[in-house]
Order: C-alpha cells, then sequence, then structure tokens
C-alpha cells in the first residue's frame, strides 16, 4: 500500500494513470494509496467548468490549458463523460481534440466514465481530482457533459465554478432555471460571434438579479473556437479566486466540499461492507434481485437486515 | 408503522401525498410504510420518458396523459426536477401546465427535488413510482430533465423508455452519444412539424443501425403542442411493453429494476446506520469536514472506521 501513491508524489505520470484507472474501476485498492496521497492535496486551484451539450465547453477547456501553459501553470482535466449503462464504454468523442496537449508533460487530461453502480461517479471524480492536486498541478479544471443532479454535484468540488451557455437562451435557460443558476461562480457566454450574445448577457443578468443572490457573479463572453476572451475569462476565475481567498471563503469551500466527499465516501465504503456481508452470507446480490422482482422478498427488509450487520 | 400505506392501498390520495413527501424529504419512517406497500406493487406499466431541456416532454406527458384517461386508464407521474442543491426549492416552472390534470382523480402528478444528499433521486423517484403502483395507478409515468447520469439512471426503472429529441439535431446527437442512445426503447421525435424532422428520423436510423443493437427501437414523429401523433406514441408503448411481456424480458427487466433498487437502498440504509455511528461518538458530519478540509483527517480513514464498527 502507498507504493503507487510515492510514485505519483514524484510526479510519475504512469503511476498517476494505473490510480485512476484503479479509480475509475472502483477498486477497493485505490483508497489506500489515496490515503496516503491526502496530506500533499489542497494546493490546487479547482475549476469546475459546465453547461449543456453543444455549448462548446471542450473547446472552452482546450483554450484555457493553452492560456495556463503559456502563462507556465501546469493543468490537470478530469472530463467526467456520463457512460452508456449497457456496454460501460466511455464516448471520447471531442476528447480527441484535446490530444493536442499529449505530448505536453504540463497537461494532465483523464476522462472518466461511471463504470458500475456499485461506486459513484462524484465520489470518482473526486479521487481522481486530488490525485491531480497531489501530483502537484498548479490548476485542475473538472469538465462536465450534461448538466443532470450529478453534474451539478460535481461543481461542489471546485472553487471556482464556470457556466458556459450560448447565445439564444431557449434551451438553456432551461437548463440554468434547473438548478445550476445557483451553484455559477462566474457565467461564460461562448459563441459569442453569434447574433443575440449581447441579449443573453442581459438575461443571464436579469436573472441574477431576481435570483436574490448577494454574490458577485461575472458574465464573460467569448468565442472560444477563435481563442477570443480567453484571458478575461481566465482574469474572471482568478477575481473569483482572490476573493475567496481573501475572505472565509475558501475554507468554507473546502468544509462544504470535504463534507461532500466524506458522505459519499462513506457512502460507498459502507455500501461495498454490506454487499460484502450478504455475500458472505450466501445472498447474492443477482439471486437477491430475482426474488425481490418475483416479490418473494422486499428490498428494506434486505437493507435492514445488511444494516443490523 | 403501516397506517399510511393501508390508506394507499385504499386509494387514498392525500395519504400518499404524504408518503411521498416522507420520500421526497429522505424521513426514514417511510420505509415500513414502503415495506408495507411493496406487497402490492408490480402491476402497473412503467413508462419512463427523457430528453434534453427544452425538447417539449412536459407538453408530450400532458397529452400521454389526457391520451390514457380517454382509454380509462389511471395515471400517476413522477416529475424529477433538479434541485438548486443550496436552497433546495423544486423548480416547477412548466409543472404548472399539468394542472389541467389537477382535478381528474384519475391523475396523481409528484414532482421530485432531491433535497440532500443522504438520500438519492433515483432512490427517491423508484419509492414515489412504487407508492404509484400500489395505489393501483394503471400507468406510471418517469419525466426526468435534463440527460445527464442520474436521468439515464432513473430509465433504468420504466419497462419502456421514450427518449424525446426534436429536429435539427446538433445538441441532441450529443446528448444522445453520451449514453442515452442504449437505454432507449423508442425514439419520439418531438416539434415534428419544424424543419429537419425527416432528416432526423434518418440521423437517428442510421445511429441505430451503427449501434448494431439487437433491439428493434422504434421512432415515432410528434407534434404534441398539437396533439398530433400521441395514439402513434402510445401504440409504440404498448407494442414494445407487449413484446418484453411475451418473452423473458419483463423478468429481465424486473430484476435489473430490483437489483438497482436494492443498491440504492443499500446504500441510503448504510450511509443512515454509519453517520448515526459516527454521531453516537460524539463526531459529527459538520466537524469531521472541518478537520478534512484542514487535512487533520483524511475521509478515507474516518469511512474505515465507520465500517469497522
Amino acid at each position: 500500500m502507498g507504493a503507487l501513491a510515492d510514485r505519483v508524489l514524484q510526479g510519475d505520470v504512469r503511476a498517476a494513470a494505473r490510480l485512476m484507472r484503479l479509480i475509475d474501476d472502483a477498486q477497493p485498492a485505490a483508497e489506500g494509496e489515496l490515503r496516503v496521497l491526502f496530506p500533499s492535496t489542497g494546493r490546487a486551484q479547482l475549476i469546475g467548468i459546465t453547461g449543456n451539450p453543444g455549448a462548446g465547453k471542450s473547446t472552452l477547456v482546450d483554450r484555457l490549458i493553452a492560456h495556463l501553459r503559456g502563462m507556465g501553470k501546469t493543468v490537470g482535466v478530469v472530463a467526467v463523460d456520463p457512460t452508456s449503462p449497457f456496454t460501460g464504454g466511455a464516448i471520447l468523442g471531442d476528447r480527441i481534440r484535446m490530444q493536442d496537449h499529449a505530448l505536453d508533460p504540463g497537461v494532465f487530461i483523464r476522462s472518466l466514465a461511471t463504470r458500475g453502480q456499485l461506486g459513484g461517479l462524484s465520489r470518482a471524480t473526486g479521487d481522481c481530482v486530488r490525485v491531480l492536486d497531489a501530483m502537484g498541478k498548479d490548476v485542475v479544471i473538472v469538465e462536465t457533459v450534461g448538466v443532470g443532479q450529478d453534474e451539478v454535484e460535481v461543481c461542489r468540488l471546485a472553487h471556482t465554478t464556470v457556466v458556459v451557455v450560448m447565445p439564444g437562451l431557449g434551451d438553456d435557460v432551461q437548463a440554468i432555471k434547473a438548478g445550476i443558476l445557483e451553484v455559477a461562480d462566474l457565467f461564460c457566454v461562448n459563441k459569442a460571434d453569434r447574433e443575440g450574445a449581447d441579449r443573453t448577457v442581459r438575461d443571464l443578468r436579469q436573472m441574477l438579479e431576481l435570483s436574490a443572490t448577494e454574490r458577485e457573479v461575472a458574465i464573460v463572453k467569448c468565442v472560444a473556437s477563435q481563442g477570443e476572451g480567453i484571458g478575461e475569462l481566465w482574469d474572471a476565475i482568478e477575481a473569483h479566486y482572490r476573493f475567496l481567498q481573501g475572505g472565509p471563503g475558501l475554507l468554507q469551500r473546502e468544509t462544504q466540499r470535504a463534507r461532500f466527499e466524506l458522505i459519499e465516501i462513506l457512502r460507498d465504503r459502507m455500501l461495498r461492507a454490506a454487499v460484502e456481508r450478504l455475500t458472505a452470507q450466501g445472498a447474492h446480490l443477482d439471486e437477491l434481485a430475482l426474488r425481490i422482482a418475483r416479490r418473494d422478498l422486499d428490498p428494506y427488509s434486505v437493507a435492514e437486515e445488511a444494516a443490523r450487520g
């Protein structure tokens, strides 16, 4: 235990990749390594990038990486791709574009997918962020696909959450309604060369005013595909981070994140213990499921039994 | 224990509403009631409706309810609205439209939001579906907002999952790439009076062929706002359900659902047990979180300790 972790702490890329694979596969062996890494975490600046599919998040992240590299900062990216629940295969799609940075040792990109129900997506994301943090990356970006509940939760891991929208709200406004508004520290109106960009900025501004949030939420316009506005976006992210550092905000966020992650880790750990106990008693999940489907058993009694130990 | 459940079984709407509130609030008291209801479940036909925000799912569900009522079927709806993680308030938005059915005792609509991290959204959805099933609703529809990981998981609860898209893929195609394709039993191209509807049907057809799925996935065109194509949609849903009933498919789905729900219930139950144990030892979550944020403690050791009991 800890052999992989020691190599990660020395910046060994292959060890990091291997540890993240263990995390993605929800292998219990990852935990011992993460425990060793833990004291060396807490140094990276964590950024969440979320928004509807099609808003251009991948291109934006790509440009942001280039900008940060230009400043001499090292970057880690966790791209959270929801997975087909049946095949378990991650759809990497436009991840390929990020291969521009494949030969740059200052950049580490990892796509994450949920492989099964026994390990949660937000848990795995948090653990991968920790690996990149422990490796010494200056900035770690978590990019989500989609804007579901899980994606909103993933944002809790970040110091600064950027919500990417594009002109012509419509779809986006619904997504924003759906809970994302209050996790946004910053809005980025991407594809701002399209018609309606200023209108979108106004709409967002109005929505923020109506929401009566006391937080200052900046709105930045970008054309990521042309590299326009990336410097301004980074400046706004930096300004938000400095704001957190200058007051109680940073510790509050860290504590909120720790609480969130502790619960996720507890949840997985306890579930694993329960499944192991059931299996040791000769009760396999598939068999229990069949009996429940036939109404010979009810799941609440099974859970009660497992909790009693 | 079981007093509410007995009233639900007699069709008492207020008791059902109260039990669903307990479920939504993740109150442990709900479990005893659900256990009493369990043997009376398994009769309803379960339908999942998912797709990107803006695809017109609420209108479609609204029209589907009217169609089913016209056939004399009773209907339950669980509308899964992601919630602001900070305020905990569900955004009901266009739910209001469904108030058309508010005075119809044959229809029961419940919006669900996640109120906190200690109880999962898919768990609560499954439990509410069970209440509606036990109440004797002929058809139970689960409607999701968005297409994140949680939404894909919610689809596992259904016998038939309908993915709603609209003409002019673009955004939708990304959502479909993102894992939803393989949970679709049926595609509904809504707003089919818009340009590009036939193109979208062709694109979907091609995507299905490329995916090499052996399942027969129908594609139905609708203009939900005009009530067009709703009958055809229902016929396609029925055809899929009859296909499941005629072979091993139905028991397979029920078993898959039972396995999924058992794990969710176990996860919640075990987490609750762990939190109770930690609290009894004088270790409160918020305090642990602060110590983790300060790196005085690591979350893996806390979880290990809690699992050891």
